[in-house]
């Protein structure tokens, strides 16, 4: 169910929805409350908040700001830091998620229509947050491409991300890297649209997906990501440098969005991201 | 299940398939067999034959000459007439089809290749076809533009042809007339498939086809029709005026494919082609 910040008091007061548990409040006035900073206003204003419940079930998720107004969104899991003016994103356990939603679905194929999502993320403690984990995943997405469908209304969506990009504990031995996992068919692998895909070759993992090595996290320190998607390709610089250019000519029907913020895929621990910028650029050339 | 006439001996003679009872025979060699044609040749080549079984189930349909030696195939349903030089197709009774299906499938969205089918099409009596039929639709579909999905396995079609030209009976009062039927998204309007949009807007019939009216079916003599497809466009001329220019962008992820023939949609009857003329052409520009 969709529902924003105005109706939700309502609901709760009339009904006993179990899904309305995500609570925004701000004790002592101690947090920064996001939409009161001006370098992420921008963004803000041309999103929404995708956030579960932390102590609900796993995959809960509940939407606020669907008219892209933040006002009196703040709360110990999505604030500003007082001090170093970070966006932080936090949420516990694993399949539960706390992401701004870029409203705009936009079309990947078109040769002068560019779209940029630009974040200078650190991840507090990565290794920390997963240490009692039991996942052999043990990822934290932060960074998203995903689509919406053939339209706006989500007629035939793909039910995988284009990209995620992920801190991950250990892949094949390589420890405490960044990734962007993309991938690399519109092929549906799972659900009812899937069942006749699923055990094809191309949905196997090392098929339906490419990784890209983006590069060993930094402790203490930011790293800036600019997501690019149009004229059909995908393309991540990381610290400026152009890390991928992966052709998406396969995803030319699909119109796609992004996300930003935190998405578990590790479980028994606290996901930290501090966004010391995230900015959101359509561009269109001649 | 699919099989080729070598096979099809064998699997008569061992098994007792129901679905294998198509035929082919030519008696007092009477009929002229499309293969030894050189007019015909090139597209049989290019092609297989889909044809049901004129005494067997409605929606029945067999595979032959898939590797597009049309040698053998030769019926009263499937033949040249000797004087004419025809290609005729026949079929009884309604879902039931004889078709030449061209193999290649083809993107329609790329700005330097198009693809065309040209054929000169006499629909004999197909009022008398129709005489007994108590179906609402009345038509007879003689040239279509298929889709096989998102590739050559057939991932994720769309159960929809493209373009189906028809001779339909009448259509709000005009009566005999030729028709390009043009679904117009790629919206799953049937099946599992399409259980969730069966009921939206975007599948009401209106929305979901887009007709054209190609002229009045002139009796006794045959009408050129040259469909192109290419650069995100439907192409369709009739004796050479160009009377259908459809933007097919939404068509851009499908790869569609040409068919020729008869595939009856009305009742207790005969449906009859004659194809003077049937080419296939693949052109790619700088």
């Amino acid at each position: 169910m969709k529902h924003n910040r105005f109706i939700l008091p309502a609901l709760l007061a009339f009904t006993s929805l179990a899904q309305a548990n995500v609570t925004f409040s701000n004790p002592d006035d101690s947090l920064g409350e996001p939409v009161n900073y001006p370098q992420f206003q921008s963004v803000l204003k041309a999103s929404e908040l995708q956030i579960s419940d932390p102590e609900g079930k796993k995959g809960n998720k509940e939407y606020f700001a669907l008219d892209g107004d933040f006002s009196g969104l703040v709360s110990p899991y999505f604030y500003v830091d007082k001090k170093s003016e970070a966006l932080v994103f936090k949420m516990k356990q694993t399949h539960l998620r706390n992401e701004v939603r870029v409203h705009n679905n936009f079309r990947t194929d078109l040769p002068n229509k560019h779209y940029t999502l630009s974040a200078e993320v650190e991840m507090i403690d990565p290794v920390g947050s997963m240490k009692d984990s039991d996942s052999k995943q043990n990822e934290i997405t932060f960074l998203q491409v995903h689509n919406k469908g053939l339209d706006n209304q989500g007629t035939h969506n793909v039910p995988h991300p284009l990209l995620r990009v992920v801190w991950k504990e250990d892949n094949n031995g390589v420890k405490g890297h960044f990734w962007g996992i993309v991938k690399n068919n519109a092929v549906i692998c799972k659900g009812t649209f899937g069942k006749k895909n699923k055990d094809k070759e191309m949905c196997k993992a090392d098929v339906a997906y490419k990784k890209y090595d983006l590069g060993k996290a930094p402790v203490g320190k930011a790293t800036a990501f600019d997501i690019t998607v149009g004229n059909k390709q995908l393309l991540i610089d990381v610290d400026g440098k152009r890390l991928v250019e992966h052709d998406i000519d396969y995803w030319r029907h699909l119109l796609s969005y992004f996300k930003a913020g935190v998405y578990n895929q590790f479980t028994h621990g606290m996901s930290e991201a501090h966004f010391y910028k995230l900015q959101y650029k359509a561009t269109e050339t001649e």
